[in-house]
């Protein structure tokens, strides 16, 4: 078990041009600590976003981590094992400007800002919960802690570098609650290494991060990395004990949708040696289409199928069974 | 118990626009049998869409009933009791240039059709399953029967007559697995006496409805008709035992999902006493957004809140638990 | 020449569900008074929207006329011979929640609204100029007049009525400044008689509306209605002495195009004898594409194609040039 | 003059991540020769787009160019002398999956792909036009040429590197027919010397750019590079002679449009003094709004103002007269 915490000076906001951190063969597990989204700048409820945040240097990565003999169209394989709040507090604000009920720098208006707010989330390991106290009226609720990572990625195509604010072809910022322990993610390989990271960590979040903010905190997160020769799939994938998944991230909404659904039409249709059209018309029966997030750069969408409900079939050679075992052997974390 | 199945004279293709069928008192219990999306039309694989289906003429509604005392302004609430397929077979199709996966007649392109392709299901009462059998390929999987409605709604406002193609403020078209039994759904009467009709049942959709038609079959409703005056809330909402949700219809589907997370915000805010910011705070920490349809002439998106992560509230006055009580007390259906 | 000015009561709301206010025969030459979008309410920048307009009831309709002989699938020609100004001001509004610039009923916000602003312009017929004077700020300046109809439309299909604030297939609230004096519009009839409107008159409006208003004003139109049986085409088409032209209102805006792109290839393929992609290369280089409006119910894009550029054809047995004759015909007007 | 032709060792396929070509005074002048958006791969009819083009690797830029005293904040202005084809042919093409009236990677579909076809375009220099050759029908006719330049731009801010197909703030591949001789171009600077460069020569386009490539050419374009401390834009803007303009790039195009429209508002609003809601009426009726190209990785729109409208003011201190006269004073090109 590798163990990396970064130095703030570490801290990366990119996928892609950066060096690596180091490198790990495929098979290693390892345990990364990575600072929340604002990088731990709001610890109260008067620190406000405006004053403390920039935004084009929000998410932190821990990485990226170079895997030794990725290359261009592999498929590396990330393996949650485990996701531990790492500090007993997590933030979540109203960014002007920034969120899904207000106008961006893409959807412009000219309307005054919402109110800059800034909520602070006290952690109950014991309940297991974060606690919600409102800001602008008095009420206070304990929320179950649902640990998920916002941001899983790998450096992109073309030489491209973007922001860890973004989602797309190559993961990053798609802020999907799917992303937890007990899930394998799949993701092409760009570059020779792959250049993986990770951040952004949510002790939880709702579907669509509507306010642009999940319940941000700091996070343990415990992964086994592997790789499989070939097979990239085009898009981000993710296979739990009980379903597969594709993400599509982009705009508007429903060319997210699109992406999701046709990688996971042709994921099935390879796997089972199912009909393209037969794909499409079985998954149009048993999908479930949770929204990841309306909010980023790119909008991230989830299509995802139940196992039991599709031809008996082992994706990419029953790694996800063999990395679910190996996690058990890790021993308690 | 009001029982009524249209002849086929009596199918109506619109939201608005027609007399009513029967005035009903709020408070009634009705049993209506609905034909499918299709009218019937696809009952072997060899009757393809393009022959046998006009899509201005599909989603044939039973209804629509005035109910009595219904104003403008008003809350029309319909409970779901039961929905029972009402044959042993049901039909799904890729219809040329409609659907989720190919150019439309919005998203037009110059690319070639898909083929034209229909599915029959077979409905296994005992098993509670529909039998998906492959079209162009060789593979038989039974699929759990989860009926749901395609198609609830009322006239619309300003005088507008909407095809029963299409969602929008006034319900509609909105082809979400979440208009199940048990579920009470709040709409806003625009025109006296409400006008609600219901229709397009599925014996199971996945979320997306992704080929543009579910498995879509006959189905005997069993409901109650209620009524609140005044309250008319701004897009359909629906309240089951554990849930609070609305229904943003529109397009592109971030504009669904802005409406329907802004009513659900603006909901909780009002029925918990919260800030409007802090119900937005609170609602980006918990909601689920499962995407309803993308391939009608609106894309409708639900996003929901669990009730138990809320502050306690009785919504419309209760109602909800009320009609749970009474459909308990309708007896065995 | 047929003259007509609708008293209040005769105004209408919605293209399709009212009876005809007269019937035409193809051929007639028509003189039509039609109020402002307002229906007259904002006479100085006292009058406020918010407290003056209702959004249901907008864009008051001169119309419909039944046109003799008009059958399904037949096309509409409305050649527009004149549009005069008949007031001596004009208005427009930031009307709250409505525009381009702010959030709207569909792409909802929490944001405060922007200040609801009434400006009133004064005509200068000599001059030929609206005078614009600002509210905020000091500045007037005169601008030209370019008087236009926002909304010229036929009954919509299957039995849908829409509002007048709507464009779509049927035509309707396009609001593109190529509605002008000289053009030729050609629109698919969907019921007998066709039962055309025209109305909400602009002394000038910029491209996409922005502010959700042009310069509002009360117009006389002269134009005269003919018939081509058959031939409808799928949505609205405009020719000019110079232009060719299809217009696509639709959501999100590049569905907007791609219908008024595809109208436009198939439109010069079918004319010019051209293969579709050859058609789709050409236009693809010779193709401008003004936008119409971004703030209706659909948004609004204009696709045309210079003549000069084109093979030589006549476009419905050269109609335009025979309607063009005709109008200089009916002498100084 | 500086003049500058790369070798192909030195093409460059991203904004940003590059090291500079050169390091360039503000006020020098540079004549820039550049390959076409294929890098000369498409040459006779038989070159398929398919066998040919990789997307990863088109629109080779020229540059990038350090411009001496540029820093983060201001802005780089560049003013387009002459624009001169350096071929005596061009090539279009329908790549498959790419392009408007096609499902792409972002709008996916499962239909058939479009047919693979490529056309050649004759220059003839003494006419001024290109000759357009039908490929699947039989027709000929000359274009006029009228030379733009597809990409403009500087690196991005953030660390982030974007492909040369990209458009967005830092400007890029708009694929607008405004960048055209006699236009002064106006880019925020993100880095220490901006590093811009240019490319993707188009001899002629239609707006939209349907298809997704232009009449695409090698080129020879004249530019005087200059330099304003601050001011930085927020989005690319252009000044002729006549218009001001603002361009944005996004998607879905509303987001675009909405981009540039509100450019636009807060430029004429800060230049002419005019408050912001009386700068958002008066463009509402002065605009012209040409879409620029809606088939790139983001969609562009030009948002644009006649000067003789607006209240007379000059721009960056009338930067853009003072560049013409310079232009002339280089003397015959």
């Amino acid at each position: 078990m590798i163990e990396f915490t970064p130095t703030r000076e570490q801290y990366v906001y990119t996928f892609g041009g950066v060096a690596p951190q180091m490198r790990v063969k495929p098979g290693t597990a390892l345990r990364l600590w990575s600072d929340d989204a604002f990088g731990g700048a709001l610890r109260t409820v008067e620190d406000l976003s405006s004053a403390k945040v920039d935004l084009r240097f929000v998410n932190p990565q821990t990485g990226p981590f170079y895997v030794e003999g990725a290359e261009p169209g592999d498929t590396l394989v990330l393996h949650l094992v485990d996701l531990v709040p790492a500090r007993d507090w997590a933030a979540s604000a109203a960014i002007p400007f920034f969120g899904g009920m207000t106008g961006t720098d893409r959807t412009v208006n000219l309307q005054p800002a919402l109110p800059d707010t800034t909520w602070i989330y006290e952690l109950d390991r014991d309940r297991n919960t974060v606690a919600f106290t409102a800001r602008h009226s008095d009420h206070r609720v304990e929320l179950p802690v649902e640990p998920m990572l916002g941001t899983v990625g790998v450096a992109p195509a073309g030489g491209e570098v973007r922001s860890s604010l973004v989602p797309d072809r190559f993961g990053g910022n798609m802020d999907t609650p799917e992303m937890r322990a007990g899930a394998t993610v799949y993701l092409g390989v760009n570059v020779e290494g792959a250049m993986f990271s990770v951040g952004d960590g949510h002790y939880r979040q709702g579907e669509g991060e509507a306010c642009g903010t999940a319940v941000e905190g700091a996070m343990t997160t415990t992964l086994i990395v592997d790789l499989v020769k070939g097979h990239a799939p085009g898009w981000p994938r993710i296979e739990t004990d009980t379903h597969l998944m594709a993400i599509g991230s982009s705009r508007p909404m429903e060319d997210s949708w699109r992406i999701g659904n046709a990688e996971l039409v042709h994921w099935v249709s390879e796997l089972c040696g199912l009909h393209v059209m037969d794909a499409y018309q079985l998954c149009s029966q048993i999908a479930q289409v949770p929204v990841a997030n309306v909010v980023d750069a790119n909008y991230s969408v989830v299509v995802k199928a139940a196992k039991r409900l599709l031809p008996r079939a082992e994706a990419y050679g029953g790694i996800h069974a063999e990395l679910r075992a190996r996690a058990r052997s890790l021993g308690p974390l």
